[in-house]
C-alpha cells in the first residue's frame, strides 16, 4: 500500500489542468494505459474526462434532497396511489431533462394484509401490538394514512396454534443444531431472528423441517439497543420497528409470482395461485422485540447455545414450549397494475447498442434509504447526463434510466420488464448498471468480473466526500486495517484492483445478469452509516439525512461513480470489458470449490473417526441435551480437471487478449458485439438444476441463503448439499461455459490484433 | 486417539482382580512401567493398588453431605465466630480418626465495611441497594445474621465523585481502546465488569490510569440471564446477587498486608497500615446489575465496539458521564484472629519427608461451593487415609492436612504459615497439594511439570463418576471435540499425556510454590456444573447439590485423586517426580515467548509503517471516536539463545533420567531429596523483579492478570510490558534456574543409574 498522500487527485481537475494534460500527453504513443480510461485511447480519455468534469459539476446536492423529501413524504408501495405519483413525478423529471419517457405497466399479483393476528396462549397470555410507533420527533412518522402495517408479503394466508421452537437465524446449520439437541420442529411454530440469511430462506426452510408456521422478529442484539443507540434517539431499531419484506420463494423465481419465465401484460397465461410455486408454504408474520419478549421469555427447554443468545434481557431456550401461540394471517390477494418508468436517450453513434441504468422506487413505507437515496442519485446522474446532451455532448450509445416499480416485494417491476423484452435486450444490451438504497460509508461494487478493472479506473478517480482519498484507496485501506486473517490481510496488501464482488440477488440486476446473461452491476455506498431502520416505518427523511448521509455527500458521490460508469460504456469506442480480473476471480472459486470438498471430506472422516471411536461419548456433558453429530456421508474425490483446464485455457486468452488490447485500440461494431455479448456465454438454456429460471452459472443467489450469492453454483451446491453424485456432472457443465467463454477471448484477442485493414475501424490509434 | 470401549478399569478392581494380576506380573521383570505406578516398583504398584481400593471405599458420599450441610449452615468469613466453630469443628474430626491436630493462630489486618454508598446524582437520581435478596426457595439464605454484605476487602476508605466511565473488563487492552477512542479516566470513576482479569487488576489498573474510584459489577451476559437461568431458577447470577471478593493486589504479595514475608504472629513487626502497599489506592465497590443498570443506562459518549457489549437492555456508552456518582466507603480495620487447622499423620519409615494438603475452610457467606465442596472431600480422603493406617497401612511419609483460614481476602492463613515456617517447610515438604471449591465436570490439574506424568497415572486409573472412562480419557476427548483451532487439536489427538496447567493464583498454593519452590498441584473438577453463586449469598448447600454436584459425585472423586495423589507420594520408594513433561513444557513456553516477541515486533513495525502510509486515517470512520494507534516502540531482537540451550541440556538430562529410571528402581534418601528440592533450583532468593515475594521464575500470577499465570514471568512480563531494555537479562536469569534444574536432573541419573552398592538401598528392584 503505497503513501496515500499527495496523489494525483483526478476528481478535482479544472478546465484549465486538463488542458495542460493535453499537452503532456504525447501524441502518437499507445504505451499510456495507466493514465488511458479502458476502451478510450489517449486523446479520448482526455476528452471523457473532460466530459465528466461536467457531469460532476452538474449533479447538485439540494436537487437530491428536494427529491428525496418529495418522494418520500409519504408511504408509498407498489399499488399504492402514492407509488402512482411518485412515478408520475420521476417520470416528469425526466421528460423534462430531454429523455423519451415511457411508463411499461404489468398487472401482478400482491397480496397486502387483512387479518394479522398473533398471540400467546399458555403459559400466560399475551396479545401482540403488530404495530409501530409514531415519534414526535420525526413527523413523517405521523404520515401513515397509506401505511401497510407490518407483514410478509406472499406468506400463505392461515391460522395455526402451537408450540414455539427458537431456531435462531433458521440456517440450515441452526436446525443441525436443533437435531443434536434432540428438537424437532414438526407440528410447532418456528420463532426466528431476522438476519444472516435473507429472510424468505427462514419460512422455506422451516417449512421443509416440518414447522406450521414462522414468527420472524428483529433481535435487539442485531439492529436494536445492541448495536446503538435507538430511534430517535439514535439509528437503530427501537421496541416497536418491524422489518417488512418479501418472503417468495425468489431463489426458484422472482417476479411476478404467477408468470415465471414471461411479462405479466394483460395477455399473458397465468398459474393459478394455488399452484405457484413461490409463494411460502406456511404463514410467516414479522414482528418488532417488544412483541417477541413475552413469546421468548415464556418458552422453556435447553437453553440455547452462546453463539445463539440476542439481547432481550431474557435467557434463551430452544422449547419447544411450554409457549403455544396461535398466529394467524390473511392477505387481499388483489391484481395490482405496475408501472416501470422507461427513460430513453439515444446514442448519437450506436443508438441500437444501450446502456441500461436502473433503480427502483417503490418502498415499503416512506422509503426514504431504500429505495429513495439510490433513485435520486440516479436522478441527478440523469439530469446530468441530459446536461451534456443538450450542450452538445451526447453518449454515442443509447442510454436507459429506468425506475422500477415493485421490487420490494420481489423485483416484480424490472423481472416483468426483462422477461417482456428478453430478446432484444440480449440484443443491444451492453450492460446493466444498478443501484438502490445506499448508506454512508465504503463503495461497494458487485458485478460482472469482466467490469472489474473498469471500476477499479473510476473508484481511482472519484474521491471520498469526506476523507480526502481515492474511493479505491480507502477501500484497500479500510480492507488492510479490518483484515480478518492473515489471507485477507495478504489481498489487502497485495491485489492491485480492488475485488468487486459476485452478485446474488436482492436487487433489480438480478433478470438481466442471471436470466439473460447481460454484464451487470451494482454500486452502492455503505457499512458506517448505522441503521436498524431498514423496512420500517423509520426508514424517513428525517432518518436517513439525520443518521445515514447528511448532505447527501454520498449521493452525490454514487452519482459521480454510476454516472462515469454509464458515460464510459456510453462513450468508448471499443467496449470496457477486460478479462485477467475475471479469470482471476473465476481461480478463487475454483479453488474454493477444490477446498470446500477437502473440507467437508476431511470433518466426514474426522467426524464419523471421532464417533466411532467414542470420543463424543466421552466428551459431552451427560447433564445436557447435546448430542453426538450424526454420521456424515463419506465425500468422494471429485474430477476438477475439468474446471482446471478451462481456467488455463481463460488464462491464456486473457493474457493474449490484454497483450493485444494494450498494444492496439483496434475496435468495430463486431468487436464491441463479441465483448458485450460474452456475458452470455456464462449462462445455459437449461438453467440451474431445479431453478431453470436462473440461467447463469457463474452467479447465482443461493438457494437456501437467498440474497447471499454461491458462485459455479451447480458445482458448489451440490457439494454443500450434498448431492454428490451431482457434482462431476456440474463441473463439466460449468468447465463449458469457461470454455465457450475462453474461446471468445481467443477469438476477441485476435480480431484485436489483426492488421487494421482487416477491421472495421471505428475510433482508435490505429486508424 | 484410541476407542475408549473395552479399556482395562483399574479403579473398579475387586481384590480378586487384583490378586489374579499379582500372578500375571512375571516377578523380576523391571519393564512394566506402564502398568507399575511411578516410583513403585511392580510388587509395590500392586501393593499400592490395593490401598487404593480400599481408599475408594472409605470414602462415603454420606460423610460429604452432611459435613457440606454442616459446615455451610450460615455465612462464616474468616474472623466471625462461626469460621471458628467450623475450625473447631474440623479440628475435632481430625482428632477423631487420629490425626495430631494443632491450630496455628494469626492475628492479621482484615476490614469489614462499615460505610458503602451508591448513587447516582445525574441524570436523575438513583440510590443503589447494595443488597442481595432473600429466596423462599432457599432457605439458607434466610440464615443471614453473620452476613457480610457485598464490599471488595482492602479497598481503601473513601468518599469520591465524579463521571463514569465504562472500561470493559478494566484489563491493559480495555484501556487502549479507551485511549484510541480518546477518553481518559483521569478524575473519573471507573465501571467495570467482573471476570477475564482478576478484580484486584481492575482498581489497580484504573488508580494506574488516574481513575479516582472503581464500580465493579457481574453482566448478565457472564453469568446472569445471558449465561443460562438464574437462582433459583436456574445456577446463574439473579438480578440482586453480588460477587464479593478481595482487591488487594496480591500480585505484589499475598497474605496479611501488614507483614509481607514473615508470619503474622503477635510478636511480628508489621507496617502502619498507611505503608501497606497491597490496599488499593483508590476506593472500590462491588455492586449487582440490578443497581448497575440505572448507572450505565445514564451513560452518554460513543458506544463502545460489540466486544464490550453485556446483556443489559440497553445500549453500552463509554462516556465519560454524563452518568455522575458519588461513591463512599468505609471500613473496620480490625485485627482478627485466624485458625489454620493443622493435622499430622507421621510417617512410619520416612517421618522427616512431608507430603501437605491443604484447602481452606473461610467463606464469604455460606461457601457451599467455595471453599466447603473442596473441604470435605478432602475431610473425606483424610478420614480415610486415617483409617487406613489404623488398619496397619500407615503412611511411609508424614502426611499433613491443613484446613486454613482468610483464604478469601488474600490467601491469608495459609501465607503467614508458610512465611512463618519457611525454613523447616523447603527442607521437609515433599510437595504440596492444595484443592479449593470445585464443580462438575473435567477433571483439572495444574502444578508443577515434574508431576505431570505423576497426575497422568492417577487421572488414568480413577473413573468420570457418570460417564464409564478414565478422567484422562475424558479430558482428551473433551479437548479433541471443543479443540479451537488445529493446534489445539493436533495437540489433542497427538499429545499422549494430558498437558497439566501452570500455576498462577488464586488459592493456597501459591505460599508454597512461588514464595517456597514447593513442587505444587491444585487439583479441581469444573465446567459442567454452570454458576453465578460464586461469593454470593447464593453459594448454599441448596445451590451446590441442585446445580453443581447432586450427590457430591465428583466430591467423591476428588477425593479419589487427591486421596491417590497423597497415598503415592507418601508411598513411593522413590518420589515420583519425572523430567521429560517439565522439559516439554519449558519448551512451550519458550517457543511462546520467542513467538510473542516476534508477534510484538511484526505488529509494531506493521502499525507504524500503516500510521505512516496514512492507512488508518484513510480507513477509519470519521465520524467516530476511534483514532489510530499510537505509535510503537520498535521491538530489537532479543537473545534467546541462553534459554534454547538451558531447553538443550534439560532434553538430554531428562531423557538420561528416564532411561535409568526405567532401568533402575534404585532409591535412597539423598535421591529423594535431590528429587523434591529439584522445584527450589527454579526460585531465586531475590525474586522477581519489583515483587521479591515471588521467587519462582518459571510460574507466576501476572502482574496484570491477577490470578492468571505467566510462565517465564521475568522475560514474558517484560516483553509484555514493553520493557524491551531488561528482556536479555531476565532471559540469562531464567535460563540459570534451568541450566541449575539441568544439572540436578544429570545428578539424578548418575544416581539412579550408578550400582547398586554405591547407593543407600530403600527400597527398588535393584536391592
Amino acid at each position: 500500500m503505497n503513501n496515500l498522500a499527495g496523489k494525483l487527485k483526478l476528481n478535482g481537475f479544472s478546465m484549465p489542468a486538463l488542458l495542460a494534460l493535453v499537452f503532456l500527453a504525447a501524441p502518437g504513443s499507445v504505451h499510456t494505459a495507466d493514465f488511458d480510461i479502458l476502451g478510450f485511447d489517449q486523446a479520448g480519455s482526455l476528452e471523457q474526462r473532460a466530459v465528466e468534469v461536467q457531469l460532476d459539476a452538474s449533479i447538485n446536492p439540494k436537487d437530491l434532497d428536494e427529491w428525496l423529501r418529495k418522494l418520500s413524504a409519504t408511504p408509498h408501495h407498489a399499488g399504492s396511489a402514492a407509488d402512482k405519483d411518485n412515478a408520475e413525478f420521476i417520470a416528469d423529471l425526466l421528460k423534462s431533462w430531454g429523455f423519451e419517457v415511457a411508463i411499461a405497466e404489468y398487472e401482478v399479483l400482491l397480496p397486502t394484509p387483512k387479518i394479522r393476528e398473533l398471540e400467546l396462549l399458555a403459559p400466560g397470555s399475551f396479545t401482540a401490538s403488530l404495530t409501530e410507533e409514531t415519534l414526535p420527533e420525526d413527523p413523517s412518522t405521523a404520515r401513515r394514512e397509506t401505511l401497510l402495517p407490518p407483514y410478509n408479503a406472499f406468506s400463505v394466508d392461515g391460522e395455526v396454534e402451537g408450540e414455539l421452537v427458537f431456531v435462531n437465524y433458521g440456517r440450515p446449520e441452526d436446525y443441525e443444531v436443533l437435531e443434536r439437541n434432540g428438537i424437532d420442529v414438526t407440528g410447532k411454530i418456528a420463532i426466528a431472528k431476522y438476519g444472516e440469511s435473507w429472510r424468505g430462506i427462514k419460512p422455506k426452510l422451516a417449512a421443509e423441517k416440518g414447522a406450521i408456521g414462522t414468527i420472524i422478529y428483529s433481535d435487539p442484539a442485531d439492529d436494536g439497543y445492541g448495536a446503538g443507540d435507538v430511534y430517535p434517539k439514535g439509528p437503530f431499531k427501537n421496541d416497536s420497528g418491524v422489518q417488512r419484506g418479501s418472503v417468495m420463494d425468489s431463489p426458484t423465481y422472482p417476479g411476478d409470482v404467477l408468470t415465471p419465465g414471461v411479462g405479466a401484460t394483460t395477455a399473458a397465461r397465468r398459474l393459478d395461485r394455488e399452484d405457484a410455486p413461490t409463494i411460502t408454504k406456511i404463514p410467516v408474520l414479522p414482528i418488532s422485540y417488544r412483541d417477541a419478549l413475552p413469546l421468548l421469555a415464556a418458552m422453556g427447554g435447553a437453553v440455547v447455545p452462546a453463539e445463539w443468545r440476542g439481547d432481550l434481557p431474557i435467557t434463551y431456550h430452544f422449547g419447544p414450549g411450554p409457549a403455544r401461540v396461535r398466529l394467524k394471517v390473511e392477505f387481499n390477494w388483489d391484481m395490482i397494475t405496475i408501472y416501470n418508468v422507461i427513460a430513453r436517450l439515444t446514442g448519437s453513434t450506436y443508438p441500437d447498442e444501450w446502456v441500461i441504468r436502473g433503480n427502483h422506487y417503490d418502498g415499503w413505507n416512506h422509503g426514504a434509504a431504500d429505495p429513495l437515496s439510490g433513485q435520486v442519485a440516479m436522478l441527478a446522474e440523469a439530469k446530468a447526463v441530459a446536461g451534456l446532451a443538450a450542450r452538445g455532448h451526447p453518449p454515442m450509445r443509447t442510454i436507459i434510466y429506468a425506475a422500477w416499480d415493485a421490487e420490494e416485494p420481489g423485483l416484480i417491476g424490472s423481472t416483468e420488464w426483462v422477461e417482456e423484452h428478453a430478446t432484444e435486450l440480449q440484443q443491444h444490451t451492453v450492460a446493466y448498471l444498478n443501484t438502490d438504497g445506499y448508506s454512508r460509508g465504503l463503495v461497494q461494487v458487485g458485478g460482472s468480473h469482466t467490469l472489474e478493472l473498469f471500476f477499479n479506473q473510476i473508484l481511482q478517480e472519484v474521491y471520498d466526500p469526506r476523507i480526502d482519498v481515492p474511493l479505491k484507496e480507502r477501500k484497500h485501506a479500510y480492507e488492510l486495517v479490518y483484515a480478518k486473517d492473515d489471507k485477507a490481510k495478504a489481498e489487502a496488501k497485495d491485489r492491485k484492483e480492488l475485488r468487486i464482488e459476485p452478485l446474488g440477488s436482492g436487487s433489480d440486476f438480478t433478470p438481466f445478469l442471471q436470466h439473460l446473461g447481460i454484464a451487470s452491476a451494482n454500486i452502492a455506498f455503505g457499512g458506517e452509516g448505522e441503521d436498524g431502520s431498514y423496512h420500517t416505518l423509520y426508514d424517513t427523511y428525517e432518518h436517513f439525512t439525520t443518521w445515514q448521509d447528511p448532505g447527501l455527500l454520498y449521493g452525490v458521490t454514487l452519482a459521480k461513480v454510476a454516472g462515469r460508469a454509464t458515460l464510459r460504456l456510453a462513450n468508448a469506442p471499443r467496449l470496457p470489458f477486460e478479462f485477467n480480473g475475471f479469470v482471476d476471480n473465476i481461480k478463487l472459486y475454483v479453488t474454493e470449490l477444490e477446498e470446500l470438498a477437502e473440507k467437508q471430506r476431511t470433518e466426514a472422516a474426522e467426524t464419523n473417526q471421532m464417533i466411532a471411536d467414542g470420543i463424543y461419548a466421552a466428551a459431552l456433558d451427560p447433564n445436557k441435551t447435546l448430542g453426538p453429530p450424526s454420521k456424515k456421508e463419506p465425500v468422494p474425490f471429485f474430477n476438477f480437471a475439468p474446471l482446471n483446464n478451462a481456467v488455463e485455457h481463460l488464462e491464456t486468452a486473457a493474457k493474449a487478449f490484454s497483450f493485444a488490447a494494450d498494444e492496439h485500440a483496434t475496435s468495430s461494431a463486431e468487436i464491441n458485439q463479441l465483448l458485450y455479448s460474452s456475458e452470455h456465454l456464462l449462462t445455459r438454456k437449461d438453467g440451474l438444476d431445479g431453478r431453470p429460471w436462473f440461467k447463469h452459472f457463474i452467479y447465482a443467489p443461493g438457494f437456501y441463503t437467498g440474497y447471499g450469492v454461491k458462485t459455479i453454483p451447480g458445482v458448489r451446491e451440490a457439494i454443500e448439499q450434498k448431492q454428490y453424485a451431482k457434482v462431476d456432472a456440474q463441473i463439466e457443465l460449468a468447465a463449458k461455459v469457461l470454455e465457450s467463454m475462453a474461446a471468445r477471448i481467443d477469438q476477441l484477442a485476435g480480431l484485436i490484433a489483426a492488421p487494421a485493414d482487416q477491421q472495421t475501424p471505428v475510433a482508435g490509434k490505429d486508424s
